[in-house]
């Protein structure tokens, strides 16, 4: 496997655009509609694909622009009713039908782009690696970076300039380190780790014992793993354990800007969106999904396939494959309806005192008499 | 234009601080109420403000502070009575009456203090630069900076110590890359952006097609093109596209740790504070403002002159020119409302009990007769 | 004091575990229930700990996990009933009942344990450092540290590689800067501060003086202080004031993700969890709790003591001594029940219209009357 970490690009698959329509279908295992012979040389958004470009739809709201798109081809759920799209006769759209219309588009987006490229193995003569360090084969360490004691940098990985990596980690093979990420003292990461710019990995928990009105550093002295094919965005912060580990399961995607508290224990394959936040020794379970903004307190569990909405505020356990919102979390639908009477919540008032002043009347006509 | 970007400093303007109050007033085309003759060397802030220090009023809860303050000069609202502020006589209130005095007090700063002075023109023997990339005229790049494959700088950047930029990039004249910061391949940045330090422009979107429960990344082959007089506050994060770009119009300034996603649009003169988190593809239109902790969900439009209140969560279009609040964001005075009666939340529901035991008492009395 | 900062460790205490139950009890002033002279090697958590490991109890979740832990000895509150746990004879418990078990652990953590080994004083070959700054005695100073013009910087700091250090600042005695963390130009930073990785102190602060449709930017002439033992979490933010100075007081602890605003004044001995932020000149007594994603509004002042729930919004002065949560922040207590109540909101719309429906039904019945 020469070349890069991840990469299925056109180099390593050894065929380069253009591709005809019929030969991307093939790639997908969907059906081509229209004109298969057509050249495709660029995967582009709807609204701006011309001719040469492939496109899909996603959401159901650019449905309609199925009517105007100039895209030389577009990819659509086999599911999609395409004999409704209006088109002029003078424009016929090319479509290939797909199962999974999205995984399909990323097929064949890695096909005709790749993955981005990856710098040729190298040592920069402008690192700083300690000598009890260990580099595997084939690695690419950027200048700048520098590698700890006994660290273990795994085959093909590449260190992007500007990285920090503290004593005693261990990376697995094909890591990709970021411009100046930081990962700290003795952690642990597995194969293929993505870890984007300005993500920390390992810095000391939140985690403070007041005695006689000082707060006292309570030592951090646990690490952080992360399973195979982790990847973390941008500035996200996951803290140490005070003891043992913080663990994030193989496959699970974190945003930017997310902080994972000490101790958490967080399952495989979660989505963790962007600004979510997690207090320590919390845990979830697989395929847990939080969007956006969601806060999660310390020491509840999630169940496997949680999916919670954004800016959710989740504050006790929550049973599998429960979809929740609001604050604190409850069932989605409930939180819909919820959330559209807070709406009404001046009006209810209102109608309260009326009710209210006509009970009054009621009773004051009835001693009256 | 010798000497660093953006300024206008004491030593560009020729003329240093004391500066008579008569002087100033008329460099913002204010009215001298008082002592004009009286000599101003600094800033300061209304409580600490001494006989040397000009001041400003910003805030009516400072207002008060007036009949108080030690200070030398300072610029008040051309509306405000000031005939109405209790002073002693022995300490008379020296004022600047200015029509807009935010403003006027901004072109005081800017005279007495400048903009932080930037280092002279100087390559750092000590960074890493590509062969390839091209480095415009009177530029400071200081020590463990990289730039990468085909990167071009212009004119008097100023890139501060261990800021990244990765291949491809292109920045504008006069730009300021803080320590630290990264910037991904291919961006392309206006003329006079600011970068403040750890913000991460063009890491890779958040997308991943799920398929047979692995969460598969899509190749983010866009990139971040940000416009003339951008800031991007430290720690924020901005995601390239996956495809095109994502775009933050001219004049738009980002506060810290703000998250925007990929392919979104942001609007000319933006102002986004800290902390607002922006999902993938939504867009905003011009002189938008999301206050701190703002999230907008994906595949929406803001539109022209639209404000939201700190905190909101904006879940759907919203049209030009209102001010919303509150979670799901909703009209702003309608949000006022509905926040005041949730603290009545259980008074309401006490009331309503009250009735409905009132109504069966009354039906058990009817049935009785 | 040879060795660290902030170091309590084995080496400096002179003594190196296993340590008898016996010993850690006397360390910390607790009483021992069981075997006094097992033997202890490690910290660890309850679930996972065996015969050579000392655990504690700190959550009452956690309490039934004392009749099935292996743990060699558990550190359990003083008050504890212990004679009500339920163990096998066979498998008895050693305890050390403590008047504060959390703090009594952490002493007894710190004495296995310490805190991070610390790198040996040095100045790399491969830093920068401005010929006129002053660096203390006993240093460390890793590779790719930049410090500027007329630093100072106390005896026994450590400054992790890649951290960058401004123009002017000045850093107290024993100071621990992580890894790419940044501190802008002319702040002051006491004694015993850690600044974890990524943080940025000083950065320019968010003000704009918007005129004629363009956003001035306000020259930020300020500076930050942070007091002794202060401790900055990673990818916090904390903006330099405009003028004058922001302040964090001694021994505030402020987690990651944080954003400070320019010229706040936060007080002594707080705790400003993970994602928190505080909008520009705004201030806190001593002893302020403000948990995850709390959002503070501008120019209002929270009283000491104050403890606000996660994800709470702080629109206006709090009185000292409160609990608080909720949006826009009430008593804790209310905010329990509002919070409580949200979920019944469209049940009590339901009984509303029931009510009102039963009131038109006897109205309609006098009418006919």
């Amino acid at each position: 496997m020469p070349g890069s970490p991840h990469d299925t690009s056109p180099s390593a698959s050894g065929d380069t655009a253009p591709f005809t329509v019929n030969r991307l279908a093939a790639h997908i295992g969907g059906t081509v509609v229209g004109d298969g012979e057509r050249r495709i040389r660029r995967c582009c958004g709807l609204e701006s694909a011309g001719p040469d470009d492939i496109s899909f739809v996603s959401n159901i709201k650019y449905l309609n622009q199925l009517t105007t798109t100039s895209a030389g081809c577009v990819v659509v759920d086999a599911k999609l009713d395409h004999q409704s799209i209006q088109r002029p006769a003078s424009a016929p759209l090319t479509l290939i039908r797909a199962a999974d219309p999205y995984f399909g588009f990323r097929q064949i987006m890695v096909l005709i782009h790749g993955m981005r490229p990856q710098p040729k193995p190298l040592v920069s003569p402008l690192c700083d690696i300690a000598a009890s360090a260990k580099i595997g084969a084939d690695c690419h360490i950027g200048p700048f970076v520098t590698i700890g004691e006994n660290c273990v940098v795994g085959d093909r990985c590449v260190i992007y300039p500007g990285a920090k990596i503290m004593n005693g980690t261990e990376l697995g093979s094909d890591c990709i380190i970021y411009p100046n990420a930081v990962i700290y003292d003795f952690c642990r990461l597995g194969k293929r780790v993505i870890v984007q710019s300005g993500a920390v990995i390992g810095c000391d928990g939140y985690g403070f014992a007041t005695h006689q009105g000082i707060h006292h550093k309570i030592p951090q002295i646990g690490n952080v793993i992360l399973g195979d094919d982790v990847e973390v965005g941008s500035n996200t912060v996951i803290e140490r354990a005070a003891m043992e580990s913080t663990v994030i399961g193989e496959g699970t995607k974190i945003g930017n800007n997310v902080v994972v508290g000490h101790n958490c224990q967080i399952g495989r394959h979660n989505l963790l969106v962007s600004q979510v936040g997690i207090a320590g020794s919390s845990s979830t379970g697989d395929y847990v999904v939080l969007a956006g903004q969601v806060g999660v307190a310390g020491h509840i569990h999630i169940g496997d396939r949680v999916r919670a909405a954004a800016q959710s505020g989740i504050t006790s356990d929550i049973e599998p494959n429960r979809d929740i919102g609001g604050t604190p979390a409850m069932d989605f639908k409930l939180a819909k309806r919820v959330y559209l009477q807070i709406f009404q919540l001046p009006e209810l008032a209102k109608r309260l005192r009326a009710v209210e002043a006509k009970l009054n009347a009621t009773k004051s006509k009835e001693d009256a008499h």
